[in-house]
């Protein structure tokens, strides 16, 4: 019989949902580091800033005024790298060098108009209405004729590249149906042509059999350390219905989507006690029109710190050029996870 | 006719060795950065320091003594993320739980003994005393008959999660083949198949002849801002000749090799003043003893510094959900650092 042991040596993990693997090495957390620390944070900002661009009534470099917003407030980004009169085009010499002009349209959404809230930090309520608004805004945009897919995500904290404290998320909506949704699109059609079942159906089923990786959980959603997590604290959002899109949510079950996500987050904050960083990303069907029904609504929260505060994973060289990697087990970090649960 | 503007237009680009694409938002590079500044690494480094793990004749955290060497030195890593010794073994449940073991031998390689020197500070002569190093421990390690696949990377500077600032890379050897370089495998076995010829043999002639991203080239090497490439002075060092690793490379073209690398790592550190940031790393054929015609031996360095000496580019939110997307073109940069070469 072999000793192999998850726990203790190196080995590989398949994702199903993108087709690829993950190298775990849970020997290795033990290592020194000498290496760079990231500055940590404290949480002093005041409720309004008045040199904040995002700020309520405060005005934006391109001239506009926010206005006196008192929940959400989305605006077009004014400078967001898609445009929405872009050119259609091509650039193609062979099959070696080929360009294809790409419309879009990105957004900009301020989660509460308090300078100083994440959304750990807001009342479920309110983050109710962050939710109300990206339904709305799935369903507006993915109507839009030239927008056939709709990534709603986040920044959050300065390691993660976010340029501005305020609580804000972000909205690219574009022509085309982009690298990773794809790579689910593929993944979750195969299996639901094989069996007629949602992949992540049938992943939750297991994992709120086993329970080794649950997070939390409630009457309409689970979070989730996926198997083959690649961030260190790297959790899934998964509904418990099998449906494609956040448009697909009803009333109780957008409440428990808020719910839950204040749930993980919040255990977040309590990870190293510092606002925890991440960038998160809701993953459902294109708006291109066509039928998914193998698609399962699902949001990931990938956050970097990994030993403390201020040591992050670096996914750099053997990453970059080879394979993710990542250092604890999935089954440790959701253990540390479960229990912060508040 | 259309107007699309490569230069101008947001636009998806093609990456024929991944079959994978690129967003390119050239008219981005204008919005402003009030985010996360880097720390500038000023070169005030003594050429030996006693507390530095790689420096000749000091300890290692394990105990072990480093020799007083003189060129190279190459030794197993003390934490290494792969092991010889791990137990074969599987964890599967179904198709949605899949873990295996992976074994593996992790090395580090010191490039010089003088603590203060990069690759771009080194004399040519020196660093073909690398590459004579890295072509060694290819064919050594690929001959073990459990290790299919060796890749060779360097992390460079702390933004780029390297630990200790003495001059030195790594190479991790494995069992299975990672992710990249199978993309890479099926891409390049697809066009070989089809057109009797490497993908990169054409892409190369085809640069070669338009010249725009070629930043220099010598008998044996060209090294070109790849058209689809992520980061922001993304390049790829391309073999003139069409072979599959680096044990096929002759002693004129080790040396072409060694000179094309001092060539690009010393225009980087022209770019902004510093010493440039990277993470690099060699893709060839894996060592599993199966024939690779269309495999063709390259290097690709992924720089993240975008705006200066402080401001990288984020892979983040968008990037990690849905597409890896850059803010100047690659003509832009390629044009920058051919005006950089020496
Ligand atoms: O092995 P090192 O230099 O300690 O570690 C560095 O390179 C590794 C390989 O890319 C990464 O997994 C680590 O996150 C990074 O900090
Ligand atoms: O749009 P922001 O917040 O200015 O920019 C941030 O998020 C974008 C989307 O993930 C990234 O492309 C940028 O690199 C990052 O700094």
């Amino acid at each position: 019989m072999s000793n192999f042991d998850l726990a203790e040596h190196p080995h590989r993990r398949y994702n199903p949902l993108t087709g690829e693997w993950v190298l775990v090495s849970p020997h290795r957390a033990k290592r020194p580091w000498q290496g760079q620390q990231e500055e940590v944070s404290r949480d002093n900002r005041p409720d309004y800033d008045p040199g904040c661009y995002l700020c309520p009534t405060n005005t934006r470099a391109n001239g506009e005024q926010n206005p006196a917003y008192e929940s959400t407030y989305v605006f077009d980004n004014d400078f967001g790298a898609l445009q929405e009169g872009a050119p259609e085009g091509a650039f193609v010499k062979g099959e070696l060098i080929r360009a294809e002009s790409e419309r879009g349209i990105c957004r900009v959404i301020c989660f509460s108009p308090r300078h100083d809230l994440t959304l750990a930090d807001m009342e479920v309520g309110d983050i109710r209405k962050v939710v109300d608004l990206w339904q709305r805004e799935y369903e507006e945009l993915g109507r839009r004729d030239f927008i056939n897919y709709v990534q709603i995500f986040e920044n959050k904290g300065s390691v993660m590249g976010c340029s501005n404290p305020h609580p804000h998320g972000q909205i690219w909506a574009q022509s085309t149906v982009p690298v990773e949704p794809a790579k689910e699109t593929t993944q979750q059609s195969l299996y639901f042509e094989k069996y007629q079942r949602s992949l992540l159906q049938d992943y939750l089923d297991l994992e709120l059999k086993e329970r080794e990786r649950v997070v939390v959980e409630n009457e309409h959603f689970a979070a989730v350390v996926p198997f083959w997590a690649v961030w260190p604290f790297e959790t899934i959002l998964i509904s418990k219905r099998h449906y494609q899109h956040i448009g697909q949510m009803g009333d109780e079950e957008k409440t428990a989507f808020s719910q839950i996500i204040k749930n993980v987050t919040a255990a977040y904050d309590r990870v190293f006690g510092v606002s925890f960083p991440y960038s998160s990303g809701i993953h459902q069907s294109p708006t291109d029109g066509q039928d998914y029904p193998g698609w399962h609504f699902h949001m990931h929260f990938y956050p970097p710190l990994l030993r403390s505060a201020s040591v992050k994973k670096f996914m750099v060289g053997y990453e970059m050029m080879a394979n993710p990697q990542r250092d604890i087990t999935p089954e440790s970090a959701a253990t540390m996870l479960k229990n912060l649960i508040g």
